[in-house]
C-alpha cells in the first residue's frame, strides 16, 4: 500500500492541518474538536448548517464549508461517522440564533449520532432540525443502512439549502428546500476497482482484471450485481437507467458525474458527454452540471452520476454565490 | 486495462463533448478543428492567449479557458503535440487585434509545432508571441526535451498572464509577465505509480511494490532516481529541498499541490501540510494556494508541488476574476 501519508493513525488528522494551511481565509479547524467551520464565524439571524461523516470522502464534507454553503463540517475518522460531541459543538459554534441544520447521510451510525446530538443540542436551548440524504437508488437496504444511502445529492442538498439559509430563510424553509432536492435527486455508482484504506492496506473487496460493480456505495459497500468491463456509453446507460426507472427524468436537471477519487478527469467528460445525451433522448437537458470529484472513496476508480430534477427555486439557489474550497462562483 | 471510455481511438474527441455540454457557458468546442475557445468569442483589443499540448493532463489546458485565463486550448491526442494548424486556427479565432501569446511548454514537439504556428500566423499578419514554461527542476533534459520540462507553472502562467490580459495589457507587456512567472517559478514531481494511456493500456513504467520515482515527468518520463516509499513529510521535503536549491524560497509564495490524476484529494491535504510546515521553516508561507488536480498524468498516483515567489504585481493578478471550468473565482 503506498499512500501520501505520514501514518495511518493521523491521515485525518493531518489532511485537516493541510485544510487549514491550504484555506485560511476560509477556514478554520478546530484540531481538538476536529471541526472545520467558516473563517468569518457565525452570523446573527442565519440558520446555521452543519454536516459531517466519515472522511475518505473528500472534498465532502469540509470542502463544502463557506460561504452560501455549509458552516461547519464534522469529519470522523476514516469511513467512521463522527461522534456527537463534534456535532454538538459545531452546532453550538455556528448557531446565529435561528437554529441549526443537520445534514445527514443515511447511514445508521450517522443517522443515530446526529440524532443523539440533536436532542442532546435541544436540551441546551440549541434549535436543531435534520434533513435524511437517502438518493443511492442502488439498493434498498445496504451494509451499513436502513434504507437508501446517501451520496452524491448531499452535494446538492449542501450548496441549494445552504443557499437559502445565507438568503435568510427561517429553519422550517430550510428543512423544506433540503428535502425538496433530497426528494427530487437520484444517485448511481459504479465501480472499476475498489478503495483500500490505510488502517487495513487492502483493497475492500475484489474485483477481477476485466470485472465491474454495478450501483457500488460510498465505502464499498456491494452494489446490485458484478458485471463485465464495458464501454462508457453502456455503463452510463446502466447508471441513467436505473435512475430514471425510480423517477422519471425530465425537464432542466442538475447533474453531478462525480469521480471515486481515482479516475482520471479526461474520463469523467467522456461519461458527461454520454450523460448528455441520454438526458437528450429522454427530452431532458443538463440544465447545470459538475463534472470532478465531489463525494470521493479513497482511491477507488469509477464513478457515480446524481441527477436532480430542477425547478425555478432550485435553479436559483443552485445559482447563488457560494465560496468554499471545492465550489466557488459568484464571489 | 480499465478505462471509463468508448475506444482507445475516441477518448479525445468524447471528451471534448463532455466538456462542451458540461460548460456550455463557458466553453465552446469546434470539434473538427479539435480547439476549445470561450464562449464569449474574442474581445477587440484584448491580446489573446492561446494555449496547448497533449491531452491526458486535464484539466490543463481546455479546463482554463474563460474570462481571465485562456481565449483557446488546443488539445492535442494523448500525450502528442497539437499540430499547427490547431494553433493557427486558434489564433485567428482569438485574436482581437492586439497579438496572441502562445504559452507553451517546453517539449520538443510542442516547442516545434507553436514555433512553426506563429510563424505562418506572421505570414498571415496575426502577431502571435510565445512564452516557453520550463520549471521542472528535476531533469535538465529529458526524454522529449531540450532543457527543463514544463509542468505546473504553466497553470500560474495562464492565470497571471490571462489576468494581465484581460486587464487590457499589449503584447510585449503580456509576455513580460507570463517570462516572470516563468522565471519565479519552480516544480518537482513524485510518482508512486506509473500510468496507463489507453493506447498502450500498459503502464509507461514498472515501479515495485514499495518503489516510487522522484523527480517524474508528466507523461512518465524518468526523474532522478527511484527510491523507496516513505512519508508524506519525507517526500515533501525531497520536493521542496530540490525547488529551493534551485532557487531559494523566501517571502510569499503561489504554491499548488498538484495531484497527478489518480491521488486522493485527503492525501494531498496531507501533503500541502507538510509543504506549509517547510515553508513555514523557511520564513516563507504559502500566501496563496491549489490544492487539487490541475496538471495530470491520466491515472497516475503521485503528487508535484509547484512554487512561485510572488510580488505584489503578481498576487494582484493572482486574484483577479477567473471564470473557467476549473479555476473560477470572483465573478
Amino acid at each position: 500500500m503506498k499512500k501520501l501519508i505520514n501514518s495511518v493513525d493521523s491521515v485525518v488528522a493531518d489532511a485537516l492541518r493541510g485544510m487549514a494551511s491550504a484555506h485560511p481565509g476560509l477556514l478554520r479547524v478546530d484540531e481538538e474538536n476536529r471541526i472545520v467551520s467558516r473563517a468569518s464565524g457565525p452570523r446573527a439571524g442565519k440558520v446555521g448548517l452543519v454536516s459531517g461523516g466519515g472522511s475518505g470522502h473528500e472534498p465532502l464534507h469540509a470542502g463544502f464549508v463557506g460561504y452560501g454553503m455549509l458552516d461547519a463540517a464534522c469529519p470522523g475518522e476514516i469511513f467512521t461517522s463522527p461522534v456527537p460531541d463534534q456535532m454538538i459543538t459545531a452546532a453550538t459554534a455556528v448557531n446565529g440564533g435561528a437554529g441549526v441544520l443537520y445534514v445527514v447521510k443515511n447511514y445508521t451510525g450517522d443517522v443515530l449520532n446526529f440524532e443523539l446530538a440533536a436532542e442532546l443540542c435541544a436540551d441546551e436551548g440549541v434549535e436543531v432540525a435534520r434533513v435524511l440524504v437517502d438518493d443511492d437508488v442502488a439498493v434498498r437496504d445496504s451494509l451499513h443502512t436502513a434504507g437508501r444511502r446517501g451520496t452524491g445529492a448531499t452535494v446538492f442538498v449542501e450548496k441549494i439549502a445552504g443557499a437559502a439559509a445565507e438568503g435568510g430563510a427561517p429553519l422550517p424553509e430550510v428543512v423544506r428546500v433540503a428535502e425538496e432536492v433530497n426528494a427530487r435527486s437520484r444517485s448511481f455508482g459504479v465501480a472499476l476497482s475498489a478503495c483500500t484504506t490505510p488502517a487495513s492496506g487492502r483493497p475492500t473487496f475484489e474485483l477481477g482484471e476485466t470485472e465491474i460493480e454495478l450501483g457500488i456505495g460510498i465505502h464499498g459497500e456491494p452494489g446490485r450485481t458484478r458485471s463485465t468491463m464495458r464501454q462508457a456509453r453502456e455503463l452510463v446507460a446502466v447508471a441513467m437507467d436505473a435512475l430514471d426507472e425510480d423517477m422519471p427524468i425530465s425537464g432542466d436537471v442538475l447533474v453531478m458525474l462525480n469521480g471515486m477519487g481515482a479516475t482520471p478527469l479526461i474520463e469523467l467528460y467522456v461519461a458527461f458527454a454520454e450523460v448528455a445525451e441520454y438526458l437528450s433522448g429522454k427530452g431532458a437537458r443538463a440544465a447545470r452540471s459538475l463534472v470532478g470529484d465531489y463525494v470521493t472513496s479513497l482511491d477507488m476508480r469509477g464513478f457515480s452520476v446524481t441527477v436532480c430534477l430542477l425547478n425555478e427555486e432550485l435553479t436559483r439557489l443552485w445559482d447563488a454565490p457560494v465560496e468554499t474550497p471545492a465550489l466557488r462562483w459568484g464571489r
